[in-house]
């Protein structure tokens, strides 16, 4: 049996679901939820690029079912099911701990396997992963990136910089808590938070390139401009180990892969917001605030915080 | 502006479907089609692999959607938008010739671009393409591959082997019309055939590896036996031009990338399937039959063929 086989077979013994059609089929048939909204998102991850070589497999394969399900909540979307278009390197023992990891993922999430694609690379080819995960939300509900008003505040859903601290910790630059290490390789979706947030806020997105970044796509989205409170960003315990002065706080919030909410709501909102919060046990904490005009800025207690060179992590997105 | 961003400017001009929230969300959001089912699928293309480098970006384009649209055809679906994973690999110009290949592919096939992602590949590697296609189809009415029953003929669409002829022009092993290049490059989905044929066959799917490995494939999936009467395939006449004997014959039965449709169905429906082959200017052909038992099995006036060592392009089919 090939490899191409074997990993076949291993996700057929996933996909369990009956609009998987045991993955007999170039397709996965499902009712379509009634007087819903459908929710739709594909997001790839890339060896050496979104990922390190050396993380482990298992690892990887939960990234690239909690990155896609982190847009999912970030539309307050229910997850319906996935379909992984997967990349096969030569590596099977790999692949195996991949399709474990992947099966430990979709049953934490309680997300079946639809379907997909596998296909073999040429020899040496960094690895290319995609997913695309369907969910369903009330209609009309599901909040944009573009929906933020002057006087809304700027709110993110808990700590800030964990990850960035886990990837420095997965390269060997410092040394840390296994939590940070955790918040890098093992992300969460806030699928639960995004949607007890959906109905209350203007805007939201997921922080996946960094809070300043992602702050200032969603102020020119929307149209305004939006002005960041440094010193209100929440750090984690494990995270204020690594400072929680200006440089520290800039770090926090040019880091990406935290995958927190980031949301837009008026102040009209706010006991409502923390009463989510509280009944969550979350930490939705308000770190700046939209205006009008254009442009993101940064002030802490001392002042006007200069732009940092980067924002966080810049790549393209499509959507 | 990066390459990157100029890319997803181009394709934000695509994306004009109120679905897409103009690719300034991270998700599609769109109504759910009320009584229907949902059908998803999932395809990749590989450069070097599904496609050759020196193909044009604008038809590999059109390939990417083809495929996948061809998927939703063997369910009997009618697109309602797609989802792109989109990999630059530092070619400004190929990246340009596909945007607008992918643009003139979805407007012939009105099917929106409703989001996706892109990342850039580290140079040097080849391109890696993926799409999602999300389609509808009256409810529980999906053909599968796991239908056929003994007794049932097995069609085809149309006539066979044109696409493993343009290959072979495309790499410059033979000579022959532009029509048959076309058939490799610019593969049509058979959306209206698919959707006419699914209420009447047993089981459906697209031949995208080759006829024998398809065929052989649903009988697996279906749990019994098929044999195919080689003499019965439809040829072209530019394939003809190739040979009719039992060589060419085997050639176009293994060759893949044709995208006709692969079906099973009772002989009660055979004036059916004639009548709708006529309405749809189509060539539907029975090319054999399945039977009790297992495997595939070959034959033509002659007597019983071998089976050739090679049924058609062998890769990973996870779905």
């Amino acid at each position: 049996m090939s490899d191409e086989k074997r990993l076949i077979e291993s996700l057929r013994a996933l996909a369990t679901h009956p609009a998987a059609r045991g993955l007999w089929d170039d397709a996965a048939v499902l009712a379509a939820p009634i007087g819903r909204d459908l929710v739709l998102t594909h997001d790839m991850l890339i060896e050496g690029i979104h990922y390190l070589p050396s993380d482990p497999a298992g690892d990887v394969a939960w990234k690239l079912l909690a990155v896609n399900l982190s847009d999912l909540a970030a539309k307050g979307a229910r997850p319906l099911g996935v379909l992984m278009g997967y990349a096969l390197a030569g590596d099977a023992a790999w692949d195996g701990d991949f399709v474990a990891g992947l099966a430990r993922a979709t049953a934490h999430f309680a997300v079946p396997l639809l379907g997909g694609d596998t296909v073999s690379l040429p020899a040496g080819t960094p690895r290319s992963l995609g997913l695309t995960a369907i969910g369903e939300a009330p209609r009309g509900q599901a909040p944009s990136r573009t929906g933020a008003r002057p006087g809304d505040r700027l709110w993110v859903s808990g700590p800030i910089g964990d990850a960035g601290l886990g990837l420095a910790i997965a390269r060997g630059v410092i040394e840390g808590s296994r939590r940070l290490l955790k918040a890098y390789r093992l992300p969460m979706p806030r699928l639960a938070e995004g949607q007890a947030l959906a109905p209350h806020v203007h805007a939201m997105a997921d922080i996946s390139d960094g809070l300043l970044i992602d702050a200032g796509r969603m102020a020119e989205a929307s149209g305004i401009a939006v002005s960041i409170d440094l010193d209100a960003i929440p750090l984690s315990i494990e995270a204020q180990a690594f400072g929680t002065d200006r440089s520290a706080r800039l770090r926090a919030a040019t880091a990406g892969d935290d995958y927190q909410l980031l949301f837009a709501a008026p102040d009209a909102k706010t006991d409502k917001l923390l009463t989510l919060s509280s009944t969550l046990r979350a930490r939705f904490t308000a770190v700046g605030r939209f205006g009008a005009g254009a442009g993101l800025s940064i002030r802490d207690a001392a002042g006007d915080v200069p732009l940092p060179g980067t924002l966080g992590y810049e790549h393209g997105r499509q959507d």
